[in-house]
C-alpha cells in the first residue's frame, strides 16, 4: 500500500488527541493527504459499538466480550476506512489501535485474557498488517491524571469510565506500553509527554522525519 | 451446573422456533423450569448487536467482523443469561448457538474463515463449555425454503437477508450441520424435519427422553 498508518498510544492525559491534530496539520503543510481517525468508533457502525462500550453499559459484560467487541470495531475500521485510505495514498493517523487492547485488556486488567489470546485475535482480525509507526506518549500517571481531570471538568461523566480507575491500574497501563515498545523497537517510538505541547510536537516531528525520511 | 443447555440448529424453514416452543411447553408440563432464548440477540446488548447484524448493515462489513460480533453476542449471552439460569437449575433452550457460526461463517461461506479460527474463538469466548444436547433439524433446502418464504410473506424484507441466498449455499448449510453431527455424535441428534409439526415434536421428545432419562 502506498499510504502510511501511524498510531498514537498512551494513557490518560498524555495529550494524544492534541498531538495527533498538530501532526496532521504539519503533514498537510508538507503536501500529504491526511486522514485522522480513532478507535473505537472510527466508522458509523463502530460509533454504535463505541456507544455500547463507553457509555457505562460495558459494566454489564465482561473483559472477554469487551475484547471481542474492540476487535470487531477494529476489523470494520480497517476494512472500511484505513486500508482503502492507504490504497489511495493517504497518511492515516489513528488515536489508539491494537496496542490499546493489549495494554488495557491484557496487561492492565487481570481478568484472564492472555498475551496469546490478544495476538490470536489480532491475527484473525488484521492478519499480518502492522502500523508503519506507533508513537507512544509516556507520562507518570500522577501527572497525566491531573491533566486529564482538569480537561474533563466540562465532559460528561459517562465518558470518564476509563479515567476513574485507581492509580495502580494506570501504572500498569504505562508499563504495558513500555513493554510493547521494548518488544517492537522497530515499530514503536516512546516520547516523554511531560513537557509543553510545542516541545512534544517537535519530538513527534523528529520521530516522523527519522522514520519516513521526509 | 444443575440446569441443562439444549440448542436447536438447522437451516431456513426447518421449524426451529415452533419446535423449541413446543418442547418448552412439554418440559414445563413435566415440572421443569424452562428459559427460552436465542442467538443472536438473547440479551439487551445482544439485541442492539442483532440489529446491526441483521438489518442489512452487515453488508457494509465482512465475514471476519461479522464472526467477531457473533462471538461477542454469544459471550454476553452466556455470561449474563444462560450460565446464571443453569446455576439456578433452569433448562435453557436456545434457538441457535455456536454451530450456527461454524456452519454459516465457515462451512457455507467461502470467505477465508477456517474451522480452526472458529474453534479458537469458541475457546476464547466460551471455554470448554458445551451444550448438553443439540437438536439439528434437517430438511432438503428446496422444501425448507418453500416453507420459509410462505411464512415470510408477512415479514419485513430486511429480516430476509439470510433467506435470499442461492440454493447451493443452503445445501452447504445443510451439509455443514450434518458434518458437525458426525464429528460430535454424543452431543448432536439429527431429526428429519420434513414431517408434520406434531410428528416432529414427538421425535424431539424421544430425543430428550433418551438423553436425559426423563
Amino acid at each position: 500500500m502506498q499510504g502510511k498508518f501511524i498510531t498514537f498510544e498512551g494513557g490518560e492525559g498524555t495529550g494524544k488527541s492534541t498531538q495527533i491534530k498538530l501532526l496532521a496539520e504539519y503533514l498537510q503543510q508538507h503536501g500529504k493527504d491526511v486522514l485522522l481517525t480513532k478507535e473505537p468508533g472510527g466508522t458509523d457502525i463502530g460509533l454504535e459499538l463505541r456507544k455500547i462500550l463507553l457509555e457505562g453499559k460495558v459494566e454489564k459484560f465482561d473483559a472477554v466480550a469487551e475484547t471481542l467487541m474492540f476487535f470487531a470495531d477494529r476489523r470494520i475500521h480497517m476494512q472500511q476506512k484505513v486500508w482503502p485510505a492507504m490504497q489511495n495514498g493517504q497518511w492515516v493517523l489513528s488515536d489508539r489501535f491494537a496496542d490499546s487492547t493489549m495494554v488495557y485488556q491484557c496487561y492492565a486488567d487481570n481478568k484472564g485474557i492472555s498475551y496469546q489470546d490478544i495476538m490470536a485475535l489480532y491475527k484473525f482480525s488484521v492478519g499480518n498488517f502492522k502500523p508503519d509507526l506507533t508513537i507512544i506518549l509516556d507520562i507518570d500517571p500522577k501527572v497525566g491524571l491531573a491533566r486529564s481531570f482538569k480537561k474533563a471538568e466540562g465532559m460528561l461523566q459517562k465518558e470518564l469510565r476509563f479515567e476513574s480507575k485507581a492509580l495502580q491500574w494506570h501504572e500498569r497501563v504505562r508499563q504495558g506500553y513500555l513493554q510493547i515498545a521494548q518488544n517492537e523497537p522497530e515499530r514503536c517510538v516512546v516520547l516523554n509527554a511531560d513537557k509543553s505541547i510545542a516541545d512534544l510536537h517537535q519530538d513527534v516531528i523528529t520521530a516522523i522525519k527519522e522514520k519516513f525520511k521526509i
